[in-house]
C-alpha cells in the first residue's frame, strides 16, 4: 500500500543543504508511490511560540495560563489555531516523518522546536497518565535528518561535545519515543559547510541510497515499557540489571546509521 | 561591587509558578543591592525564529541564506535587529543570568529556544574556531531554573525518563558551557503542578534561600579545555583514563543542587 510521508522541513533557504537533501527524500519517496506533503516552516511562516493565541474561544483560566492543559481542553474541544490543526492533519494521515533541519544549539532550531511544542499536544500525541504509552502513533515511523556545525570527531565519547547519542536524547527519546512513533535511525550530515563540494554531494548520494530502503529499515530499540512500574514508572527491580537496563550508556548504545 | 542580573523569563502567566519563581529572585537579588533586569519573552512578544529579518541591510548571499555566517557578519558590522542588540547589550552588562522557564519536551519552550539561537551570535557569543574557547563571558555566571513535568523519580537513572543530566547536557554543556559562562548548578522545581500547594510553596521557599548566596556558589565542573587537543578537539590520549574524562557517567556527575 502507498505510504503518507510528512517531512517537517526547517531552513530559511532554498538553496542550501538541508534543501537539497529535502528535495532528495521528496524525489526518492515519491517515485516509490509514496504521498509526500512538506511543512516548509519559513515558508509557511510557523508561529514559534505556544500562546494563548493558539486556542480558539474563552480559555478556562485565563488569569492562571496553563498551556499544557488549556491546549488539551482546545484539543478535545476542536478549538485549536488552525495552523496546529492543520499540522496534526498531516500527522495523522502520515506514516513517516522525517524532520530536516540544521542542527542549532545542539537541538532544533527555535521555529521547529516550536513546532513541537504546538503540534503534539496533550492528549493528541501524548498521555500524562501514559507517558511513552498512548498508541496513537504507534504504527508511525519518525527520524531526525539533520546537518551538524561540528565534525563527527567532536561527537564521539572522547570529542569536546560529548557523545552525539546524549545530544540527541531529549529528542529522539524525549519527544519521539515518547510520542509512541517508532524511531527510526538519525541521517545526520557531519559539518557539510565544512565539507569539499565532493563530500557535500557524497552525503547526498549517501541519503538518496538509504531513502530507496527507508521503509524497510527496523526502528531504534528502546527499553520495553512494560520493564518500568507502572506507578512508579522507573525500573522494576527484576530488570536492573539486564542488558536493556536504563543506564545511560546502554540507553544510548542503539547503532547509529554508520555503524549499522 | 553591585552585580547585575538578568533574569531571560519565558512563562506566559504573571500568575504561574515560573512567575512567582522569578519573582523571588528579582526580589531577593535586588534586596542584596544587585540591579536586576527581566526580559519577559511573551511579554515582549519575543521573535523565536532566525531569519534573514533579523539583519539589516544588505545580506551577503541572500539567495543561499546561512544565518550563522549573516548574522555574524551582521553582528561584527552592526546590522543586526534592534531586539537583538538590545538583548545581547543586556547580556554584556549581566554578571549573572538565570533563565527561568517551564520545561517543554525535555528542553526549553520554542520562544526561549529562539532567544538562544537569535541572540547568542555566532562571534558575539562563541567562536566556531574556538569552541568552548571565547573568553568574551568568562567572568559570568548562568544557570537555568525550571518547572518540570514529570516527577524526579521519572529523571534519575533507573526512571523512564532517563538521568536528567543527560537531558540537560544539550543546554548545561552545549549553550551554556560552549558560550563560556561558569555554569551553575540548575534549581529544578520537579512536577509544581502535580504537587499540594505547601509542597509548592516548600519548593519556592527553597529557592528564596539558595538566593541568599547565589552569587558565591561555585560552578559546575567541565572537563578542562586543555585536555582536549587543539586540532581534533577530542581528549589527549594522557587524560582519557583520568578522572574528568569525557566518558558520559563522569561527565554528568556534577552535583546537581539536592546532592551538594
Amino acid at each position: 500500500m502507498a505510504k503518507k510521508v510528512l517531512i517537517v522541513y526547517a531552513h530559511q533557504s532554498s538553496r542550501s543543504f538541508n534543501a537539497a537533501a529535502k528535495n532528495i527524500a521528496v524525489e526518492v519517496l515519491t517515485a516509490q508511490g509514496c504521498t509526500v506533503e512538506v511543512s516548509d516552516l519559513y515558508a509557511m511562516g510557523f508561529k514559534a511560540t505556544a500562546t494563548a493565541e493558539d486556542i480558539k474561544g474563552d480559555l478556562k483560566d485565563a488569569e492562571n495560563f496553563s498551556y499544557l492543559e488549556e491546549s488539551k481542553l482546545a484539543w478535545e474541544q476542536g478549538r485549536l489555531s488552525d495552523d496546529i490543526t492543520k499540522e496534526q492533519s498531516k500527522l495523522t494521515e502520515a506514516d513517516l516523518v522525517i524532520f530536516q533541519f540544521p542542527m542549532y544549539w545542539f537541538s532544533v532550531p527555535g521555529i521547529l522546536k516550536g513546532w513541537f511544542d504546538r503540534v503534539l499536544t496533550n492528549g493528541f500525541a501524548f498521555s500524562q497518565k501514559k507517558p511513552y504509552g498512548l498508541e496513537t502513533f504507534k504504527d508511525k515511523k519518525a527520524m531526525l535528518s539533520f546537518t551538524t556545525g561540528s565534525p563527527e570527531s567532536m561527537f564521539c565519547t572522547i570529542g569536546i561535545n560529548g557523545d552525539i547519542n546524549v545530544t540527541l536524547w531529549p529528542l529522539q527519546n524525549g519527544i519521539l519515543h515518547y510520542c509512541g512513533f517508532q524511531v527510526l535511525p538519525p541521517e545526520v550530515f557531519w559539518a557539510p559547510a565544512l565539507a569539499a563540494a565532493k563530500d557535500r554531494k557524497k552525503m547526498l548520494e549517501s541519503w538518496r541510497t538509504r531513502l530507496q530502503d527507508l521503509l524497510k529499515e527496523e526502528p531504534l530499540s528502546f527499553t520495553p515499557l512494560d520493564w518500568f512500574d507502572k506507578e512508579t514508572f522507573q525500573l522494576k527491580p527484576e530488570h536492573i540489571s539486564e542488558e536493556f537496563g536504563l543506564s545511560v550508556g546502554i540507553h544510548l548504545s542503539n547503532p547509529l546509521p554508520s555503524q549499522s
